[in-house]
């Protein structure tokens, strides 16, 4: 995603602290006193401009959905849809992923998101794709036991690489689609660069894997 | 396939007992016994007009191959090209995929190769796949200790499919690739009808996947 700069975002994501958790360390364990209601936790790294975890969190009442991203100029893209959209069940965090543990503990999260996360295509640059080995470590550490990632990238050879290092996780593949959009796949909900990706007519690929 | 009714087929298979074994279950346990070499032995079901194990036995003198196939119509033609090409170390099988474990003992076999098998589309047919639980049973049953499954289709769904069955089975994918001709895959053999099928333009997919 090209970055415009936003010297003024940082200040922004700081005054809507109803939507933008300030100090995730001081949820570590018990997420459900940041949301309205104690429902499970599904997260996605990498929100970029939040239109997939805002559609989730307004079609899936029963569920907090918290919205990870990195980049402040992104985020609060974000942060505008979640001004707008008035849900009680979403909101975001402005964290680094490597930094996961800091924020929380076995077993606060039941579902990861995965979505057209970066695919560091080099060789040397592996261990920064967000389906590495320990990157897995990150997420088992956090999820429940059970828990699963839900991954979609339109990038191939991210998503071959993600599927061998699944396999040698020891991660279960419950669902897989290799064409999703023509795919029979309920409920789709589309992130920004996947509806402008598949309007070109390109695939996207998707996976449920499952920590055992 | 479409098939052609060759009521002489049968009678021809038989007269070639150097390429065609007539009593598989003579060599159960003792396989090397069939072939002039004590090598490795590969396997490849569903081996139709034998394009493909014929010319991975041309490549590869240290391993000894057997192709099995059901169809004596379809097995008389890879039995014409094993005439032609004179190999010491490619036989083939007139045997049904379901009796594996009549013809061939634990460690027997290092690979089993598995190419555009039917897809057998509908659920209520999900048995028949060689790629069914049932199945991989028996391949753990005839393979060595970490065999390994070498699988290639053109057919999206029964690529999906059986991704899922080797993961709940516990098999590990070693590598992938979701379009096979573009890859940096080398040396591939392609079966008569990979070649036919990806002249136009169609993906192959391939993977494949090691018993732990």
């Amino acid at each position: 995603m090209r970055l415009r700069n936003k010297p003024w975002a940082k200040d922004k994501l700081k005054q809507y602290p109803q939507y933008v958790i300030l100090s995730p360390q001081d949820y570590k364990g018990k997420w459900t006193e940041a949301f309205e209601k104690d429902l499970p936790l599904h997260i996605e790294i990498g929100t970029g401009k939040g239109r997939f975890i805002t559609e989730m969190a307004r079609k899936n009442p029963k569920i907090n959905y918290l919205g990870i991203e990195l980049q402040e100029s992104v985020l609060v893209s974000a942060l505008d849809r979640l001004i707008e959209a008035e849900l009680p069940n979403v909101k975001l965090l402005n964290v680094n992923a490597a930094n996961l543990k800091e924020y929380f503990a076995k077993g606060d999260v039941e579902r990861i998101y995965l979505n057209f996360s970066d695919p560091w295509p080099k060789k040397r640059h592996e261990k920064r794709r967000l389906t590495y080995k320990s990157f897995l470590d990150l997420y088992k550490d956090i999820l429940v036991d059970e828990g699963e990632i839900h991954f979609k990238t339109d990038n191939q050879g991210l998503f071959e690489y993600s599927l061998v290092s699944f396999s040698e996780y020891g991660l279960l593949l419950k669902d897989i689609s290799l064409d999703l959009h023509k795919s029979n796949f309920e409920g789709n909900v589309m992130t920004e660069y996947e509806q402008k990706f598949s309007e070109k007519g390109n695939r996207i690929y998707r996976c449920e894997v499952k920590f055992q």
